[in-house]
């Protein structure tokens, strides 16, 4: 077994993941732990690190994600777009606590014409992770879904789409499903007939939606069902909108868990585009040994 | 004054408007009481009504809304588009209750081309107490914002946009706002910031709404005018896709509470687009004596 180098830690808002590799980001043991937000402070976030770290040999920590916002342990900076491994690995925020050596990278921003930022922390990561040949648009589907352009091996520019958090909210909250319930779907005839509703009509989401409530008044929807229908105009939506910016997309590289990527290469399908899957876990460790071997050059 | 002849009631989901009329609809005396979400079974919902009406004469009465859906007291149908009053008037379904004569007014149903309904229950009479010129864009905005064409004397065609209950859990659930609250907003510069990303774009609502966001940690919207930023998003997308949906439509009929058909009548003036407003509970007993006449011939 090869020696281990480096720590990596994926820590985003909801969960962490703690990545013990060698130098060539080989992974050799990884340890779960609870996301910034459950986490009331720095101090309760540093003890959690050190908790997760205990069992491990004493190495650099290279850490992104939202342990890095201003609901994490220390503030690292954003580095605005276009942003290569590079530049990243240049705004690392190091330090030492408990004699252990940390590298807290930046997120990175981008801005919109009317000057509206848009931010990503820990995608960035992730993207720096797969190798993508150039003018790519990748997809990170979640709560809030990255949709990213790169190109010269730089993140040239990017959106958010709140998909993951509105469907959760509508499906919880709203009155069309019932029993309300989590989200949760499967790449169904009712997931697919909401996309082809969306691919069909101009209309925004928002004037899309109650076609949850009436098709099941009207018979056409098993309430069973309800959620994929749910999803599949939610997803659709926001494919629709991402292949509006992006028109000259022909294939996209998505970059997730199973369940969530396998939603949208269902969606990009039914749009005509095709598309590649990595697992998000990956290229989190990739990236996160990369952009390492960057900084410590 | 006028001798009281018919009791109109408009009864929704979460309340209900018992109005005591004229026979030229002037109101003489009016009552509020539950709606009909709050109440467990059509029983509960007759105890309410009978409540509501002990002081006042025995005289018809003649109800619409939810309280002919299938969580009201008695089933009544939908009428096909395009529907006139006279058929509203015929599809009415009459019962005797307590020895008071009911008149349960049904709702209108529309078809999309891949044979999605939608479904309206109560606007019908709203929008049948306002004179409208012909080919006229109506709209009433609240939990399920309604956009009709009229045209004839009939409701030829409309959608649902579900803008209100959308944004309530938006502003509730989500981490948009902080701290979270209810949806409430005024026609202010956040608004109306919002309403122009929208109309600039094409993006959908699920890929602009990170922007209340990302504006606020960039320092471009202050956090106490953030829910005003989420409404002008919401409304804005929301009359994005009504005017797309009704491109000829220069001028709308806005049906509703002041507070809400201000906020409509602000983004579709940004759109470029007049407005004009009647209040939603004028054209209710309107419209509810309008029907029980022709219910009565």
């Amino acid at each position: 077994m090869a020696a281990a180098a480096v720590i990596g830690v994926d820590w985003g808002t909801s969960n962490a993941r703690f990545l013990l590799a060698d130098r060539d980001g080989g992974l050799l043991e990884a340890r779960d732990g609870p996301g910034v937000a459950q986490l009331a402070s720095p101090d309760a976030i540093e003890a959690a690190c050190f908790d997760a770290l205990a069992a491990w040999p004493r190495l650099p920590v290279v850490m992104a994600g939202m342990v890095g916002s201003n609901i994490g342990w220390r503030p690292a900076p954003y580095v605005p777009a276009p942003a290569a491994v590079a530049d990243i690995a240049a705004s690392a925020v190091r330090f030492v606590a408990r004699g252990v050596e940390f590298h807290l990278l930046p997120g990175v921003e981008t801005r919109r014409g009317d000057g509206t930022p848009d931010l990503m922390r820990g995608e960035e990561t992730q993207i720096f992770g797969v190798m993508t040949p150039d003018d790519t648009l990748v997809c990170l589907p979640g709560t809030h879904v990255k949709w990213a352009i790169v190109a010269g091996g730089r993140i040239t520019g990017f959106h958010t789409a709140m998909t993951g958090e509105l469907l959760d909210l509508m499906a919880r909250g709203s009155i069309l499903l019932n029993p309300r319930r989590a989200a949760s779907a499967e790449v169904d005839p009712a997931f697919l007939d909401a996309v082809a509703a969306i691919r069909t009509s101009a209309l925004g989401l928002e004037s899309m939606l109650f076609g949850v409530r009436s098709r099941q008044i009207g018979g056409m929807l098993d309430p069973a069902l309800a959620d994929g229908y749910l999803a599949g105009l939610c997803i659709g939506a926001d494919v629709r909108s991402a292949l509006l910016l992006h028109p000259v997309a022909s294939r996209v590289l998505l970059v997730g868990t199973p369940a969530l990527t396998g939603l949208y290469a269902a969606a990009l399908s039914a749009f005509g585009v095709k598309s590649d899957t990595i697992d998000g876990r990956d290229a989190a460790l990739a990236g996160l040994v990369r952009i390492w071997r960057a900084t410590a050059r």
